[in-house]
């Protein structure tokens, strides 16, 4: 729903057309649908620029395929991460867009291609192990409305393997590393542009990478000044931000 | 330096007016100034979008000086942070246009205000003793060329508070939002607003906070898809990054 | 058993009526049942307001179903947590009244009805991944004598939708709260009410969610001062809690 | 301020003799008072139930002093915790009332006494250690019109102790146990009890009890199922949370 | 080997009788003998006082076997903990005395059961969950040489439990209590006797127990002075401890 | 008080010379007396084996001071541990026979030294800087009636120095060792003996050795089965132990 | 490629032979092979003393299989570590020489056995358990170029093993040292040679030796000076490192 | 003492020209010297190739001074790390070749300048922060008879400083890197070089650094196999491992 819509429910609120109950009962259901298990937050795609975003894990196929429904029905794109392929299945009977992307475990209705963008986003993976997490990330930002360039294990201890592909990364908008082990990456990668770097720590590791820990406190150290970090794994939440900060500015109406 | 003068060198090289020595030689005293205890990184600017900044902590108040005066001889804008008043007196000396900023903490040169930004920066904190973190990174993003907005105090156990000021909030091409506790301002901020936010999570609490981990925790798994972190008390980082986020693009030559 | 009866075996006692040995061993007789592996506990009920409830983690079937049968004896309701449907079936045939709760993993006989409670218990859940836990809560919560309102999927990111049941909440007695991730509802839900609020961390996320802990720390370090926390997916004890704080006082020796 | 004045509030702009601008603003007004470095809740009394606690660690002596002023000019009485001997002094200059305790380090005004609870808080402490932290839980449930019972060193090491008081912590409506070093206190106390244990760990002890951790975890694990837990030395916290479990209900409008 | 066999040896190296080479290999056979992926060491029984046990978990079937065959071959009684049935059935096969016990998951051989101590050990648990790892401490010391005396759940959130079997726990010349959770009842039950308290720590619980760390912590901060600790789930040090405490002293040449 | 006087009184109340109220204060005070911030636990010395020992860390001065003339009045020896030299002075001018040992910050009154042990205590150190820790922990014994064995420096890169000192070490009942860093010297020891090793880990180090956590760990995972723990620095409690496992049995009633 | 081939190159294209992006190309492919999901470092022979080794944890057989096939082509020994069987059939399909070795799960091609090193090393375990992970650093080192001696189970509670190892363990020029549970051996060890010792902590034992955290610590904060460490369980880190403190110096060009 | 010494002491015991206590006796002597509170180790030069080095830490003035008194009367070059100045004055008293190095806080009496390595040593740091931990590896390395290149602040945030410094580091036979923060600088050099590389974490950092915990993970998961790993800060003892791993091979008895 956008602001035009709101504007006129509260002017007729005011001007006596509706009353108090009715008035706040449809304001809520303009915001977010109940279905019971769920409050589906159709009112996403306006504060936040983009819909509700369904995280399968810990979810019920049966509340995964009833909250995709819903979404499908108002957003033209929709993603599903941390589900299966079983649920995939299930999805694409009620929605038959729906793509299953097996590396990143994922599930993608994507009707909308626009491009939102002001640059290209870098995705940069210090090894292959790396790989299912960046593609979340990648296929997040695409479905988002970005050109993504992906480069793949260019870890640092082969420092002359990134900077092989510096040209390629410093022409983006804005990079994503995605990293286990030590973490490193995304310092030197951040040591390299003057763009912001959003560092994914993977769990990629054994022993004292304490499933992703060393990591992710490799990169809130980061002696570069342009790391974020968002979550262990968190693909998803890298390429969301990072398609944020690639939007165009100011945003119009039209667009969300 | 920037990209005209390093094509010049090596044009000169390939003419054979430099042999190797030389050549190689003069890349790396463009690139940084050593100075015994540190090489101050002048190609920081090109290759970053500012200046290195100098963290005081850690080192003496010869060093600090020393590598201010190699900066600012260079540089309009220089920032030190986490160090102290005295510290402050013997960089005035040399540089005479340096302030001192107690709150946070804080040395700056700032002769250089041309506005480098899109939009403007929100510095939100849930509380009054998280003002020393958002300071630090209010003044950096100012000293990078953009507009700050700051909003104190408007934590989530009264959430009437942050929700009152939510179109400023909504207005901001980026948030930094600085919390301690448990650090649920951010998710919060991020569900109301359509940008990337930067959470810093500070070391305000006591007990069960261990000195920032609990907000660190809280903002790493944050449930809005927006909120990438920082490391614990770093304003400064939350400061670069955000200006990063804000800055026009593409860059231009001159600009930086 | 009740206080009378303890006073009728001490006054015995002291006519003479008992020995030593046998006065102590009729006492230690009517606290508590010992079936071999387990001390059933029959005086709980007088002591705790509610008879001895079964963790079936840990516990092989024979061990549930010989305590569940020796507290069915004597008690009208008793309840079985973290168990599984096999267990149920063996159960059933020794009480028939014995009910399964599958999202919750509960065993429950529910036989007294009555309603102890001064007012309504509210249970809210952050996601709809934490109703499993929330619903060990509410039917805890319900077996004991109170009245519940369920009200899930309410999570910070979309601020208007916990707003949107403020009016529900606001009625309760008491809240429980079921979080993951950040655990951050509770500080939002403490801020709108003026009673109780316990708070349950549940294990939903992954990567710094660190199975709860990071859910944990931010309820124990809410900034809204009325929250008070139980361990990690403990639905049971926030249930228990919870019904002891809307529990009629003074307690009548009849209903315990 | 009450319900009363909002609805007035209200009706008045629905009859148009507020604009848009002015209501929003009167609202904002009455909720809190913007003093700069702080969002004053006025509106904490209506909905928590007592105004608003000044947690004075991490604030100037300003900002402490002018927090309370502006509380005490609407609340009957005030608490300042975590504060000092002089920081007392300048409160004590604009508030006269303000009386100083050394053992919990807490201001406090106390000039409503009110009776307001259904029956008594006991507090209960571990060793003599413990003392200070629940001073601060007794003062804090004292002044939010409480009848408390003051239980000193009663460790589990001496069971007899703790036993032998027995009739004095079985007559509360609620009891507050606070423990350092192994936490076990709780779960004793809450085995002899049918009413709600609210659980304070300390930071008492010294090696691995690591700064209250022990004990921390100890009472998030205890056995008895009427336990839950506030923050390491949160006094403070569970002084309100009793206080909130011990009050009348309903709750009168004219109480708040 | 007794100390009157190696002063043989070294007297005949003395006397020219064995020359350095073979005086060294002696000591060394007499000392282990070398499996090749295992040293077995058979002095072991005269500087600990009892033979080696076979830690059977992270070795495969073959190795248990040949370790129990070359010990069995020259002590009376083995041990083999963290095992299964099908070791235990080829463990059966080289050595018919062999026993299982289900619930301690251990291999006993018991051809002397010669009582060494000076009084008896009582066995205590704070649930029913933590008796497989009492078991594995019982059978320890029933191996070793020792009366034992089993209290199965008398944890702390029902005192009354453990107090009605003070008599028997403080006739005991050492106590082992294992508990999970929050690991207290080894601060009460040391506080009721004047002997030693071996509490070992169980992985029994969840959430914030941490796989037994919160009973961990919690023993070794515990406020009884008299509480010695040993690893999470170690059942069988509990029992070799309690057995050394328990021997008769001072040990004679000829029971070692 | 000894068994004898408690049959007495029992004895007069079943006669009817004692009304229950009167009987139950005469048993509450025969066991401990209440002087307001504490319960000095006079029957600990029935129960345990010697009076409470007062902790000095987190009392003031005349908390001590109050504690050890109530305690000195009824018992031979008095122990204070983490104390300081003032608080010495003070306790001397009310027990003249009071002694200062630096090393140990511990107060000791020692006026009962019959030997009470079986056999020696040896108590071990690792390094020079453990010494504290281990001449609490031989005090302590000393105090409690053991002849004591100290043995310092003697850790394992230098093998052949505790090597050196085996047989100094065989001829104790019970050997403490105490060390800090890696904690490895009680498993080498261990492995020299067959008596009980307490081992007390120490704060002594840096950087990971986490204030003492790495040597805690360390000892608690033993590869010799015949080592238990204490807490970080807990020499008293390591001397508190060994005193009682080194004790004589049975106990004699008049010993107590 | 030698650094022969690199200067030969690098005058072409001074001569103009080339242009710089064929340069720029022909330096990037000789560096390594972009294979997609890889980009194999054939350099690392050059600079690192050893081809790049293959972890197999985390990659598809394919993608091993597909990097084993790069790499073999131009090294003649590959190393590929936490693989398994299945994998090593797919490997020895394509290079016929591949041999799987069980106990280390690590496929090993093994070509050139040149003898690279000054001296031997010597590797040593603390138990049975030890020797997979003590394999994997043996069959590393072999296939690096080196002789290695294994000494299984001389872990420090039986203190007379390593002892009588001494001899063997002293020739060495470099000792590498498994081990689990309390990690003592490699300060043993270490305080018995004039060599480096490198210490790999191995995830053997249960409850708190956390997976080897206890094992890592111990060995982090060795008495002995001379001890460096790897992460958990990296026994292949360990054989690696060793292998280049062995190693002849200088190394010639030819050798590489 | 040299091997041969003891030959001759034993040769002489056989001979009958020593009784068996008097030659344990001396060969005691000859390994340490007991000075009461210290064992001081006289054979560590011919065990480890470097006399005992002394830790300041933890020890009184008085004791520092006698440890180095007698180490010098043997041992031509003797260290004295973690210490200060007013020691140094004391030091200085009885040895008056003893120098004071203020950024490394060391002491050290240098009298023996051979060289005994067969390269150089370099030793790098991440940041200006680190580098009083670097002067530590450095003088010890140079003590212990090694010729040391110092290379400071060349992080990865600025890859190319430390790639300009290229050639220098790879001419060394092992690198010592100190790093604080994410500790990426061992895994980058790692990558440039064929020799060991040993990391020492810095407590350099904030917030999330832990302390160096994160430098430490950092180094631990480096993904360059030639990196091992001391404890944080430890400079000593990446300096004596370099050492070691520099010496000449074989070792001559004349030069230990």
């Amino acid at each position: 729903m956008n602001s035009h819509e709101l504007e006129q429910l509260l002017a007729a609120f005011k001007r006596g057309e509706l009353d108090t109950l009715e008035a706040a009962q449809r304001i809520k259901n303009i915001h977010y649908e109940d279905i019971g298990y769920a409050k589906v937050d159709h009112s996403r795609a306006t504060r936040q620029g983009f819909p509700e975003v369904v995280l399968g894990a810990g979810k019920t196929r049966e509340q995964v395929v009833g909250i995709v429904e819903s979404l499908a029905s108002r957003a033209p794109n929709v993603l599903v991460t941390r589900t299966d392929e079983g649920t995939f299945g299930e999805v694409r009977n009620v929605v038959t867009e729906a793509e299953w992307h097996e590396s990143a475990r994922l599930i993608r209705i994507f009707r909308d291609r626009t491009d939102l963008g002001v640059g290209t986003i870098a995705v940069v993976t210090a090894g292959t192990s790396d790989i299912p997490v960046a593609e979340e990330s990648a296929l997040t930002a695409e479905t988002m409305g970005n050109q993504v360039e992906r480069i793949w294990d260019v870890g640092v201890a082969g420092i002359h393997r990134v900077l092989a592909e510096r040209a390629l990364i410093q022409r983006a908008r804005v990079v994503i590393v995605a990293a286990g082990m030590e973490g490193a990456l995304p310092s030197v990668v951040g040591g390299l542009v003057s763009v912001p770097v959003v560092a994914v720590p993977t769990s990629v590791g054994y022993g004292a990478s304490f499933g992703g820990i060393a990591a992710l406190l490799g990169m809130l150290n980061s002696c570069a000044s342009n790391v974020a970090v968002v979550n262990i794994d968190n693909g998803f939440g890298a390429g969301f931000v990072a398609s944020l900060i690639n939007r165009k500015w100011p945003v119009l109406e039209s667009g969300a």
